[in-house]
């Protein structure tokens, strides 16, 4: 899509040239021409559970106190209230919440934690190893900036270590082993993969790092947005805490999914060489994140409201993953060469079809699925350009928004339309 | 200030090499370090402004209602609710509000804006034309950009049009005007000079515009953060009503100084060919800014709260504003070759002093005013590079945080000190 028109677009960075529009973007257009449709694809989380009683508590809870309202309506600073990143440091890490809050910075969301350590760290023809599928809206990122994602094999349990170390032993043999800055790591119910890397494999994962962190500083950076959307199993320790290299770990979360997205409250801690650069930069592109914000996050915490939210979400996603997956098991297991995982959280399916049925955005699926009244995520979005071949035949399947209805007749219409591509004869 | 200690400082990418600590982090530390001290620094605005019960109030209306308050805690759009950006554009401009809102992006404050402008148009190595002095965290971003600020005349008037026409024509004898992307204007009551332009003059700052973007594309970026901060005289129409070419001007603004800072949201009217790559440039670094922030303002603008709370901030600051002047008849006056400026707005005295007398922050001047108890920012931070001398003879002063009498005591103080240095015998 180009909407460009005029004789100026010269004055474009080579960035703002570079900007376009996103796999997600596109996605909008198609749900908003059809008003009607079934949308899948959103990673939005279920308007239902929105916490509005608890935010407007927490907002007369801080307004109605001078010192915490003026405070709130203030300037903040450009990392954020050392109380509130205390509270999120000892709720996610076992143990150094002092040390680790002081080296945290608050953003808004974790997107943009991932762009402040883009721009500290990563250069035009920087190369960052990516599981494959991975968050594609980091993937434009990295895209826009210039820097090559190369992409790691990932299975049901997250990115696979021995994958990791082949690739970073094929870029080494390509005499590319310096311009690799970071591995980016989605470790818990991962988008799009629904994936969680089990504690065993956390630690190979680290121990790939710490071999190749010893040739080359590779940055690990840890993006643990989904964390709190667990609604089986048991929590896992995150990377820092099992002992990845602190002087090379960012860990990122957010309060987007685990509680609202219009808060925008996200953090990261960082080491602090590269805090250091992080917090200036922020102050001059931002002066700092929504002051108001973080302090209503910091009453919700104090609350309850916190742990009480994150319950309730826990219980209305349960059910409407157990939907979803039972849908699947009634409309997709018997169709032959359809795989689907099983996720312990998060708000996506991953589903794999036939290696010659193309789920893209050109493909007649795409088509089908649209004229059918559903919407998906083509995996393909989800690829590095390098590295781990793309797999056109997968579907990122979100059941955050949908009712469960809905979710029964999304999977269904989708099978069939399924059905129909792999057998033309019948469309 | 280097508080880097690793050996993993290569990692950092230029930009994050060149992030630097800011100058007001300087002033900061100097203020905690004295708890005592009277800041007549800190652009703050005053704590007991804040609208707490508006914003109260807001929250309530907001959240109270099961559309709206879902709306507010879901993820908006990447440039912000469409009934906002319309009632910011019918608010600032006088016809055209359809067309402006279609064209603007909300930001976090107008500080993000720049950024994201900057993003999209500054590449390394390139020149931005500004007044001297000008905003001090603009030219800390360009700075970390590695983007030469180029310092154009200003007087009470603000920049000077005859002296942007000879500096783009110095640059052109040089060889660089391809090099030179943008100037950037405070036409309102600005930071740090205090100066409004008249209307006439912003016609011939548009005729110097017109006169070299035929020669080549220069962006005409107008931060208009202090335009509702006028305390006498009539409004000006903007540089856009004015008939500056709307395919080469930026026109941005914020709530952060005319209702508060904690609820960061700003605003930027962009020509459609910057609006696209912004606006999906926005979508990478952090998917839109914080969609409650955005239904807040939006309730309060509707409510009427919002100039409600502009009157009150015009009748405070007035009077506060009154108190620096006479405070300056008072105690600077009679100091020979002390001169300041008589704002109609804004937040800030511009003071100059003798020629001799260097008020930088490693001055005698500046060691004698933390001694005494009072802290100002020293007019170097503000000053270009390149282009226009730098005086390290001047002085902002801030008239926001401080009640009347410290503001009183601080002028006092500051007098006292300059004294001491001209006449180095009495300290």
């Amino acid at each position: 899509m180009n909407l460009h028109n005029s004789t100026h677009e010269q004055l474009l960075s080579p960035r703002g040239t570079r900007a376009s529009e996103q796999p997600i973007s596109q996605l909008m257009s198609a749900a908003l021409a059809n008003p009607g449709i079934i949308s899948l694809a959103a990673g939005f989380v279920d308007n239902a559970t929105l916490p509005l009683e608890f935010v407007s508590e927490a907002a007369q809870n801080v307004l109605s106190d001078t010192a915490t309202g003026r405070l709130a309506l203030q300037y903040g600073t450009n990392n954020g209230p050392q109380e509130l990143r205390q509270a999120i440091a000892q709720r996610n890490f076992s143990n150094n919440a002092d040390d680790l809050a002081d080296r945290m910075i608050l953003t808004a969301g974790s997107n943009q934690l991932l762009h402040l350590v883009a721009e500290c760290v990563f250069d035009e023809g920087d190369i960052v190893l990516c599981a494959a599928p991975t968050y594609f809206v980091f993937l434009g990122l990295l895209k826009d900036m210039g820097v090559r994602a190369f992409g790691i094999e990932a299975d049901d349990q997250g990115m696979i270590p021995e994958s990791l170390d082949q690739g970073l032993q094929q870029l080494a043999s390509n005499n590319e082993l310096h311009r690799v800055k970071s591995v980016y790591l989605i470790p818990y119910c991962d988008n799009p993969g629904g994936s969680t890397v089990p504690e065993s494999r956390r630690h190979d994962l680290i121990a790939v790092m710490n071999k190749w962190q010893q040739q080359s500083p590779i940055l690990l950076l840890v993006d643990n947005a989904y964390r709190d959307l667990r609604y089986s199993g048991e929590d896992i320790p995150t990377l820092t805490d099992l002992g990845a290299d602190p002087e090379l770990t960012v860990e990122s979360g957010t309060f987007s999914k685990n509680f609202g997205p219009g808060i925008r409250v996200g953090w990261g801690v960082m080491p602090r060489w590269l805090f250091d650069s992080a917090r200036r930069f922020k102050s001059v592109i931002d002066f700092g994140s929504a002051h108001l914000n973080q302090q209503l996050m910091l009453n919700i915490l104090k609350s309850g409201r916190f742990d009480e939210q994150v319950q309730r979400l826990q219980t209305a996603y349960a059910g409407k993953l157990q939907v979803m997956l039972e849908a699947c098991d009634t409309h997709l297991a018997g169709i032959p060469g359809v795989e689907y995982r099983r996720p312990i959280g998060g708000l996506y399916v991953w589903l794999e079809l036939p290696p010659g049925v193309d789920a893209g955005s050109d493909s007649p699926l795409w088509k089908q699925c649209i004229e059918r009244g559903v919407l998906y995520v083509p995996g393909e979005f989800c690829y590095p350009s390098e590295g781990a071949a793309v797999r056109k035949n997968t579907i990122r399947l979100s059941f955050g928004v949908q009712p469960e209805s809905q979710i029964r007749d999304g999977i269904k219409l989708l099978s069939e339309a399924i059905t129909a591509v792999m057998n033309p004869a019948n469309v």
